[in-house]
């Protein structure tokens, strides 16, 4: 049976932009899984499954149905052993909590102030309307007014990537010698930004540009290869 | 043979301030090893084991001399394999580097500009001379110029440790359930900034200042024990 991975896709079914998903899918890569890719836009994510989801990542294997990509990781580690690990034990996914938490409150913010608007207009009109009033709602302000709050460098990015910077000064992957999930953690805003943003405010060189290029290259370039709007 | 660990101290022998020592002095007891305290001031330090380190903690254990805190917990891990472990697997111990590359740029720097001045004055007044000359090459000002450049308040301390206090509303440590390693890694500049400042600048409520409790109630209260100058 092969497993299915429902992912965000924009105005075509192969832009695959989703920071989340991109977490996921880099994680079947890495366990060498085949699988097939079910990509849905925004408007559509909550018809997924028979509805009984309200994101994506969703991975279904056989009869058994994950969403959150932590979680998928978690379950492609447990069911497949003798795949290569996404933690590297126990206190790897415990520790891994953390590198998310990092991530998600200093890299996805400084990410989503750059490339917000970008990614309203690689949508199709109807699931423009959708982001702008969910995005709207949480904002509390227009996206043009949220957009125009914030330089369009990558000045505050560069900032919050300096611990990683720092890691990578030393060693190639968070992983060590090889990437773990830890490194799609991170990973996963960064290829959001490079395949939302019109302007590339991605690290040109340096430890971080370095290492986000080895990733680029991993599993044949599948994520080299994903369609970019710049 | 007794472990013995070598570790800083300020004006008296009994007063143990250094972040990276209460790392190893943590670990120690994390494994549950018996050990003996060598505390040795700043101008001293440079006598330990017949002069052969410039810093501390050391740690010799029989004829192994270790030196720098990650350092002596991947030997206690692996020399003791049967005593609780500080990573719990090799994914563990490859995210701690992380995990020390964001303490040691974002927390340290952030206590160390709210206690740097009352480390001076807690000093021994050759110690004071070394610390003075040492920091004042470092930062390139005077201790007193660099003191008040900051202002003394937890603002910019509690920011930076949010991706911590994000994760501990969800889990009780770094390591999930029970401490790890890297728990002892935050845990040292605080507990630095807490046997140093005059001041409390420490949160006094919520997921960082519960779980700062939970650490120093460890071992008997080793570190809710120690000598502090506030």
């Amino acid at each position: 049976m092969t497993i299915q991975l429902y992912e965000l896709c924009g105005a075509t079914e192969d832009h695959l932009f989703s920071p989340h998903c991109w977490k996921a899918r880099m994680s079947l890569a890495h366990k060498g899984m085949d699988f097939t890719s079910a990509p849905v836009p925004f408007t559509k994510v909550a018809s997924v499954e028979n509805g009984e989801y309200r994101k994506v990542p969703v991975l279904r294997d056989g009869d058994t149905v994950i969403e959150e990509s932590y979680e998928i990781a978690k379950y492609l580690d447990r069911t497949y052993p003798d795949k290569p690990s996404l933690f590297v034990g126990e206190g790897g996914e415990a520790l891994t909590a953390f590198v998310i938490s990092w991530a998600t409150t200093q890299i996805h913010p400084a990410v989503g102030k750059l490339c917000v608007y970008d990614i309203h207009q690689s949508l199709a009109p109807a699931d423009q309307e959708f982001f702008r009033a969910s995005r709207e709602k949480l904002f509390g302000c227009t996206l043009e007014e949220f957009d125009a709050k914030f330089p369009k460098n990558g000045e505050a990015l560069e900032a919050a990537l300096f611990p990683l910077k720092n890691l990578l000064s030393r060693q190639a992957y968070l992983g060590g010698e090889a990437p773990v999930f830890a490194d799609y953690v991170v990973f996963g805003p960064l290829q959001w930004m490079r395949t939302t943003c019109t302007k590339d405010h991605l690290p040109q060189e340096g430890p971080v540009a370095d290492w986000f290029n080895r990733l680029l290259d991993l599993y044949g370039g599948m994520a080299r290869n994903a369609k970019t709007m710049g």
